[in-house]
């Protein structure tokens, strides 16, 4: 796809619905391959950090090279908000750049922000992330990561924009998830099967469903949960999984066998898994003096994307 | 106080455990009022909006002109961290800016921004919203509210903060906030009980609590939901309940009383209450042409602070 157009789809979506965006680009790579843009400045390649134009600028460079790196290997990427927010306004100028970068090689771009806020707030959060529809677009994503504890009505805001998804965090592969999301409800489901009830019924809604059969509300669930998974697949048959912990954090392609709706094809499997340190570090020591660290990213992006693609017929 | 030790106490304070500073802030006010600074374009004075020097520069100039005319009378000050991120880096530009003007003010400093993510991610948005320890500050509130759907591990990087505190999302104010929050559990507590438990847990550890006897580990709990207050109190009795939802979202002082720790001061009660709109845009039409908003604000400032001051001895 030539750039300008990816770049104009990017400001008015061609497709109106999520789900069909991101079936078409899976459906396009052959595989549900996100790569996680979580920049920490002292991990980079020692070229970019002696440049002494400032972290935010550095992890920018960073991040555009590893999408120009991987544009034509992975459909999506996820940038990682706090990584950029820490820096302030530079930072927040970082992800705008960071975002138009990946949009202007025809990426998807979910922005990982997990924002959750009540009435007029979600809105803002929904301006921010998305932009358009007065006032200046900030960061124009595809998709949002939500946290749904307050509610579905802090939800729906996010829904009112045409040709854009969210995923709601359901089960996280970190250490402590548990004290929340496995506690037994008196009904019987744990909390993370009711947050997963909750995501089915708002993904269910009319102009939610796409062509392809999915729904523009995603669920967050950690590739180290798989005993859990396929309840939650059961629960959620419309819903794309954003599943994070692949690779570094643990995660295997076992993992990933309960949480496939489909194995006839990437596109319909909906999946897509996320890989950070293990592509964007993926030598030992990290991005060793004098290497082409955009090249070894490259690989290690094929190496991942070709691993899922084994999870299909 | 004068404003260049205030400001000195904001980049290193002077007192290490958030609950005493904000203990000595409520008991110089006499008063545990809190205004929200929801800063909304649409809403502003007619002359900040016609100033045209955009949409972040007017909502700054308000917010600075809030806290000029409300600093001697309310302690704390909680920016909704959504309404600047609509505006990308100008708004979070901005609300750094309205950050230090509150410093400069003697004011403590509520950041609104209700994150929660896991492992590095948690300790990227601690830099973000307490700047120092190493690369450049960001916003350095004082305290930042967050959300604990991903569990106790997601909250410790920002208790690792000396001085800093934060706010836990307990049980909130807005109409869809029972579809988690009430949901009972096997064990017969609610799910916003669930979480009340491990904010009083974290809340124990050793050197977060002050010599005032409260916490640095406090809960949002919304004013609307006083029906579960005094079962939230006894499961937090050294916790501070931040309550949102005072005024113009239909909270009254009677459904205060049960969260109240104490009535014998202010600083010993164990809230601090947050009114948004009812001081911002106090009156009606919204910021008539050609008066002066400030003292329509200092106005309702003293309302709310007088108000709030009657639940005390």
């Amino acid at each position: 796809m030539p750039a300008a157009n990816a770049d104009h789809a990017a400001a008015e979506p061609a497709l109106a619905n999520f789900a069909d965006r991101l079936h078409e680009a899976i459906s396009r790579a052959g595989t549900p391959a996100c790569v996680g843009l979580d920049p920490v400045y002292e991990k980079l390649p020692p070229s970019l950090r002696r440049a002494q134009s400032g972290e935010a600028e550095a992890i920018l460079e960073f991040c555009t090279g590893v999408i120009d790196a991987i544009h034509d290997i992975v459909p999506v990427v996820k940038p990682q908000s706090a990584c950029f927010e820490r820096y302030g306004q530079a930072g927040v100028r970082a992800l705008r750049r960071t975002i138009q970068a990946a949009h202007n090689r025809g990426m998807l771009v979910v922005l990982d922000a997990k924002r959750g806020d009540i009435g007029v707030s979600a809105e803002h959060y929904a301006q921010a992330a998305f932009g358009g529809e007065g006032g200046r677009p900030a960061h124009a994503a595809d998709a949002v990561t939500l946290n749904g504890y307050l509610g579905p009505d802090t939800i729906e805001p996010f829904l009112a924009r045409q040709g854009r998804g969210v995923f709601v965090l359901v089960r996280t592969s970190n250490p402590g998830s548990d004290a929340v999301q496995s506690q037994r409800l008196a009904d019987g489901r744990t909390v993370a099967e009711l947050m997963a009830d909750q995501v089915a019924e708002l993904g269910r809604a009319a102009d939610r469903i796409g062509a392809c059969g999915l729904s523009s509300v995603g669920a967050v669930v950690g590739a180290t949960k798989s005993a859990e998974a396929g309840a939650l697949r059961a629960r959620m048959p419309e819903t794309t999984f954003l599943v994070p912990g692949y690779g570094a954090q643990g995660g295997t392609l076992d993992d990933l066998k309960p949480m496939l709706r489909s194995t006839a094809s990437a596109a319909d499997s909906g999946v897509i898994v996320n890989a950070s340190r293990s592509v964007l570090y993926p030598t030992n020591p990290a991005n060793p003096e004098g290497s082409d660290y955009r090249s070894a990213i490259r690989d290690a992006a094929r190496r991942f994307a070709d691993e899922l693609r084994s999870l299909f017929a």
